[in-house]
């Protein structure tokens, strides 16, 4: 109708042009189409690539609960095939031991047949990306496929196993956020940028934490702690991003699913909270602190030792080495066989998945009180309304169950840790410091029946509590982290054990910490990936240190006006990928730095073109094409160590020269900050 | 009695020194030594002076609990007082007023006349001073007591005057911080080291937040989001280990003094665990968020804009400068007339305490549906079991008292901001938000008092819920901070709320970062403190920006050649407070930097004994002991903007010389990098 109105006129006044016939109000259009520039604008102040951080977010929480959601059919038809094959003792036991043995050769035999990196947890190697060093292959999207075949085969034995899924996922997510990267510089055209990759990489680190236990916050925290030792406060608010659309999608997709009403947390409690504990059991607190440390230095170490001798002894290297498939199907078998529910199982809670042992260990109630008159009869099947009875076989008791476990799972684990397949290392630990604290909690449930503070109410101990903190110290000290006291917090949706639980952890870091390097570290260090170790203990004697005492200074340089035959001579024998260039021999200006490989691709090609008669040097070269890089960074070599460290770190170097009025006098890599480090933590004896 | 028998054993076999009488069992003592000192090394290798960091948390949490413990006195006399003077206007009136009028002009001139540094809430200046900037007497411990006496007549006053106390107790414990480190200093013997010192202060600025609140982790997240922009994980440790003992010894004073039975959070909520919300809520949420995004906007502006004013304005600059009690006492006149309870005062709940402001909001119940159908009679006192009632004025309604709350309070706030007196700014704002989160929530009880998802369990809606989302998006966007998500679930206990709440809070800082500065980055504006601005939105355009677009290159250098007469003339015409020294005026060669300081002494010493007959040059001066620094990093002019940002914020630098072959070309300071970022944001039109 308006159409035509404007026709009329149109027609009456003047000309009307189909293109104004199509675009009416253009003065209305035009605000509008002002208000969306600046909208735009305004949105894109905030950070460019958003939206690459939420699509990262909620792709990786489609991942996450479609793997969650296939590994739960398979669990269930085990399940189902268990319980339903009659009580033929041997088929039952084939069946409880055929299942993870098929599913752990295949996952080992898949992921490798199609990449020999892709066992392990991944987080060490993801450190070592995000310090900067460069491994190849290892974001490769064909890692993608095998990680995930390989993993859900791995979670869907269970507890069996006892394996997770945080590490593996935090590949993943790295993973997809590299692909994300590489995607957003082909759209928006920009040339590649190294620090921008980086970025994306470690929003990636933070989306895998948070997509795996729907927790954003201590995803943030505790992809920070174990992966970097340095970080910026926009990385870490871009990883709040990314890490709570993962979070939110993950929670959302429950919901819809109908599991449960609205979002909630993933392993919810219900500990009192008006007087959640009597003031003295902060010491308790403290004290299982204390035993996690101790614990996690022992597990720690252990874990290295076997590792270790994996490598040293020839048989099992050998084994390791060519049939992959068939130590992990033996290891399987002896791990399935000694879960088997009729046999050893029974005392060690394994007819539970992993997710049941949590939520039964996180329990308010006293198991030991419970039992200690009349011990419940042993279910034949777990009772879905009583499963903490699982934890109370009648033989055995409370006790006896949860140290049977602790004694059987630390060798089980160590023995998990080394099956070369995709798996994650954090949930069996988290699970195993529960039953630790939970061993604490009943026992002072025993002994404080009544609570500790006599009088006035009755404030009943909760080794459910115990159970929390024990979680959080143990896998705190074994990853080096404090974030997660922040994870049980956001995993179970109460936050009021703060203060006795981030006590716990504490004190176990600080023994850890003393005496181990973290899980992580530790594997870096059996992989030999390479990694820049931590100033330790920050000493007093370590900030005079200066470059001098520690660089390089053997450094082969290349003059301008060096005569092409020496140059050959230096690049036959030397192999280093990269050399100092320096303005002539006598003063050794550093000027730039040339690569090796374009020095001698330039040294290939025809000598003929330079002019004849005068000896060509290499200038002639570098004048001929040859690019040479600038050095933008040069360190005097009167630099602190403590700045030379945070510079590696922060920028992620991998070599820093040292001038000295402009002279290149020498060099300093991760190899001389190392041996700088070593020397300060062990000063040699001859002092 | 042992002794004795020792002794005759001695006397019938070999002669006993006395030495050996009192040390027996001397295998026994060394190994006991031995382990003694092993543990020590040990306790020493997590940090050399953890120690002293629990004794800056434990001394932070005295100082703040004694203050509390006073200005709850004096509350309760205010109180007091204003009940039983009688019922007069007149004389309630002069009880309200003349009070908080006492107060404050007490607090400004007290602390006005010992520093005038101590105004206002001090974390700008902390962030400066954590930036590496050197602000003289900022730190002195004179400040100390201004501060501590202003602050607890500030906090006095209740909530008429609306301030905190965050503020300030973090610029008290980085004094107190920077004082240990002196004393640590002086203890171990070793050489001052500016890295420590700034390690320890960093730690100071946690333990200000955590002992305030009692929120380790909150305290920790935002120190660190508020000062820096970097941050190593070693210093988030140690952070962390002095906020869990300054958090853990405020609330134990609070057990002892038998205010509360255990340790529990300050403001404790008691929402819904099992359906805390609806999911269609999720959208109400970040409908907040997006609010008080836009609301912080407008205050951060008005605010700025306000202390833009008062600067410019002939009269009440020169009101300021010279008559601060007074500017104090009339502030706090009008702020107290306007809260005088039976004027203005009851329909903005002003019988409340500041705490009983946050209790009150973040209550279960809805108070629009509970005073629907029969509005409660307006007490004559709070009623200490239905405080809420406050909030519920009859004539205005619940909605009308919010409104008025927040369109009052709104320039009252501001108004409070320009009194200059030691307070803390951050309090108001989170309750501010509180109330814009419950007239929403309140709103949508009201509208969907079934709740919102139909059929099945019927989920009424929390208007606390959104109070605590309104208090931490409010407060997150005004200082462009996250953790204040964290800081309400640990202020009040539950963690129910924490995806909805994390995305109200990153939906208004996404808002607030991309239109305005954050408060304390306004104030550091206006106050004209050096200050570092971030690259904001990283575009991929200033990427390529590189060092030699924007380096100043009119360098004055003295070259070691330099005919004296030359060098006198520069020291005379220039005023910066070092120079850079080349080896020769031709070559240019950056060999050090000499202090404009040391080189006027030098000229100023007699001249003749240098050798007659040859001119006298800059080299005879520096052989003749005038000291110089060595330049420990240098910049090339192909570096790029980010790395240059990167390095001057990590290492917390003031000036970097750029090199381009040995050669002395240019330097870089916050000046050149502040100049380059806003062109980056703001990019010349004429492009």
């Amino acid at each position: 109708m308006e159409e035509l109105v404007g026709l009329r006129e149109g027609s009456s006044g003047k000309l009307v042009t189909l293109q104004e016939l199509w675009t009416p109000c253009p003065r209305i259009r035009r605000s509008i189409q002002g208000a969306l520039e600046w909208l735009k604008e305004r949105l894109f102040r905030v950070g460019e690539d958003w939206y690459f951080l939420m699509a990262l977010g909620v792709l990786m929480a489609l991942i996450s609960y479609a793997m969650n959601f296939a590994i739960g059919s398979v669990v269930r038809a085990h399940k189902w095939l268990y319980r339903e094959i009659g009580d033929s003792h041997l088929l039952r036991y084939l069946s409880w031991t055929v299942y993870p043995v098929a599913l752990l050769s295949f996952s080992s035999g898949f992921s490798q047949s199609i990449t020999p990196s892709s066992g392990g947890s991944g987080i060490p190697e993801v450190k070592t990306i995000l310090s900067g060093v460069i491994l190849e292959d290892y974001l490769d999207i064909k890692n993608f496929g095998a990680k995930v075949t390989g993993l859900s085969c791995t979670l869907a034995t269970g507890s069996t196993s006892f394996l997770g899924k945080l590490g593996p996922f935090v590949h993943l997510s790295v993973i997809t956020a590299a692909y994300l990267g590489r995607v957003r510089t082909k759209i928006i055209g920009e040339s590649e940028n190294k620090t921008k990759e980086m970025e994306m990489l470690a929003s990636g680190a933070a989306v895998g934490v948070a997509t795996v236990f729907a927790a954003p916050f201590s995803g943030v925290l505790f992809s920070i702690e174990v992966m970097s030792s340095h970080f910026s406060v926009w990385n870490y608010w871009r990883g709040f991003f990314a890490a709570t659309c993962g979070a939110f999608m993950f929670r959302l997709l429950a919901v819809f699913n109908s599991e449960q009403e609205t979002i909630t947390s993933i392993y919810k409690t219900n500990f009192r909270v008006d007087i959640p504990f009597d003031l003295p059991e902060i010491f308790f607190f403290v004290a299982l602190g204390a035993i996690c440390g101790i614990l996690s230095c022992g597990y720690i170490f252990c874990q290295r030792m076997v590792l270790i001798f994996l490598k040293a002894n020839g048989f099992m290297s050998k084994l390791l080495a060519t049939s992959k498939p068939l130590y992990s199907a033996l290891a399987a078998l002896i791990l399935a066989s000694v879960t088997y529910p009729p046999g050893l199982g029974r005392f060690m809670a394994s007819r539970l998945s992993m997710e049941e042992h949590l939520k039964t260990l996180f329990d308010n109630n006293s198991w030991a009180l419970m039992t200690k008159n009349s011990s419940p009869p042993w279910p034949a099947e777990p009772d879905p309304q009583n499963l903490w009875l699982e934890w109370c076989h009648p033989q055995f008791t409370v006790f006896g169950t949860l140290v049977f476990f602790l004694v059987m799972k630390f060798w089980m684990l160590i023995l998990a840790t080394t099956i070369p397949i995709p798996a994650g290392y954090f949930m069996p630990i988290f699970i195993y410091g529960a039953v630790i604290g939970r061993l604490l909690g009943e026992g002072l449930s025993v002994t404080f029946p009544e609570g500790i503070v006599a009088g006035g109410e009755v404030n009943p101990i909760t080794p459910g509590a115990y159970a929390l903190a024990g979680a959080a110290a143990f896998s705190g000290a074994v990853t080096h982290t404090i974030s997660t006291a922040l994870l049980a917090f956001e995993l179970t949706g109460q936050i009021v054990h703060a203060l006795p639980v981030l006590m716990a952890v504490l004190v176990a870091n600080a023994i850890t910490q003393s005496c181990q390097p973290s899980f992580y570290d530790g594997t870096i260090i059996v992989k030999k990936l390479p990694y820049l170790p931590w100033i330790r203990g920050r000493k007093i004697g370590s900030y005079p240190v200066s470059v001098e005492h520690f660089m390089n200074s053997t450094l082969t340089t290349l003059a301008k006006d060096m005569p092409l035959e020496e140059v050959t001579k230096v690049v036959l024998s030397t192999d280093v990928n990269q050399y100092p260039l320096v303005e002539t021999t006598q003063s050794q200006t550093l000027v730039g730095v040339v690569k090796r490989a374009h020095l001698v691709q330039a040294l290939q090609t025809e000598p003929s073109s330079w002019a004849p008669g005068k000896q060509p040097c290499l200038q002639d070269i570098l004048a001929n094409g040859c690019p040479t890089q600038p050095v933008t960074l040069q360190l005097s070599p009167e630099a602190t160590l403590h700045e030379t460290h945070n510079l590696f770190e922060l920028l992620n170097l991998q070599l820093l020269f040292v001038t000295s009025w402009g002279r290149a006098v020498g060099s300093v890599t991760w190899v001389e900050l190392k041996k700088a480090i070593s020397t300060l933590t062990n000063p040699p004896t001859h002092k």
